[in-house]
């Protein structure tokens, strides 16, 4: 998979990106970053990437030019009908897992990280954009929700985990929140783990951490519970 | 406020956390962030910071032993009944722009980043901890979740953000979504701003703009439309 980056901020993004898990991605060849800064695709001095807004308001909205020029030099380069173009905004489609899935197995993705109020809405008339939203709520920078997405993402990747089924044991794999977890040592400051775990019976363990996440998942997310049972039916 | 991150991975934070917004929190000392190191609390020769789950199965875990301790040190300074622990997790209540302004009013904010398949549930029968998922998705990295959080509240911190109006105007503040924005020039490769945002007549922009808000939110957020519905009523 290749991902390009358009930014403003890119130090948000740059080391980040050289850690843990998208590391490995990077290195194992299952995803190639591509970080482009705005500011070298304005042409005053200031190289300046925002502007007031117009019709008034607080706050800075993100100018067209510089993505629009950002986009069309990487699509000298790479085909524009096989990018999907991703901006984390709070008035895209709400993540969530299937997403995530669904993002995972695009050739091509290109993220628009907006910034305080966002990008010049003029951007959709050029290209085809899929606003996504991480979640209700606002962030100053979309720097760290496209973090999110391809931390979310890349794990996902063939090669990246070194057993691709501890992300198949994940909450919301099958709408169930996962187990807790424990490791060594089996007692600590007089908390024990429980001895379930330590039976060495697959069948008991397996019946325990089912038995838990089903419990679980029905006093924290009534509404992820309901979904479980009728897909169960 | 202050914020202390417990991390395995603080190179994820360190950039991050001294750009943009977040940056100008520290800078006008509304948030003096701490991050320390996991590995700097573990006792043997490699440093080691997670191991096998108990009961087997894909996947690592986090051990209690160094959280415990960069716990037990940080309340060496502070005061534990002052401190909100937050760990970001799948399993916790769902993150929405209230619990962010909740956050936001607390003097003390404890992250703990889990990582891989999560931390040692021991570590809530010694600390109250609360557990927040900033969506229904999984990440390798507490530390991006971590980012998240902190970007959505310092914007809301005093003295942060220029005009604070900017923060109550945004989508979420009243169950609507915010407008589309547009910055200079009037006119792009043919495209124009709505003629209403250039016309100077605040009355009529703040009627379209509330029209835009109503329109984008019933089209695209059905169920924040309904909320907003009932509350004006």
């Amino acid at each position: 998979m290749r991902i390009d980056i358009i930014t403003g901020f890119p130090k948000i993004l740059e080391q980040p990106l050289n850690e843990s898990i998208i590391k490995m991605g990077r290195r194992k060849a299952a995803v190639d970053i591509h970080i482009h800064d705005l500011r070298d695709f304005t042409t005053d001095r200031h190289r300046t990437i925002d502007d007031y807004p117009y019709g008034g308001g607080p706050g800075m909205v993100l100018k067209i030019e510089p993505f629009y020029r950002a986009l069309k030099k990487i699509f000298e380069t790479q085909d524009v009908a096989k990018a999907h173009i991703v901006l984390p905004s709070p008035r895209g489609r709400t993540l969530t897992q299937s997403v995530v899935t669904e993002l995972s197995i695009k050739e091509h993705l290109v993220f628009l990280c907006g910034h305080y109020k966002g990008i010049d809405e003029r951007i959709h008339e050029f290209f085809k954009i899929d606003e996504i939203s991480i979640g209700d709520y606002i962030l100053s920078s979309g720097e760290v929700a496209t973090l999110v997405m391809i931390d979310a993402m890349v794990r996902l990747l063939p090669g990246v985990i070194k057993d691709i089924n501890s992300a198949w044991t994940d909450s919301f794999s099958d709408d169930l929140l996962d187990v807790p977890y424990y490791t060594r040592p089996e007692e600590f400051e007089g908390k024990k783990v429980p001895p379930v775990l330590l039976s060495g019976n697959h069948q008991k363990i397996a019946e325990w951490r089912q038995k838990m996440r089903e419990k679980i998942t029905r006093q924290r997310r009534p509404d992820l519970y309901e979904k479980y049972l009728k897909s169960i039916k």
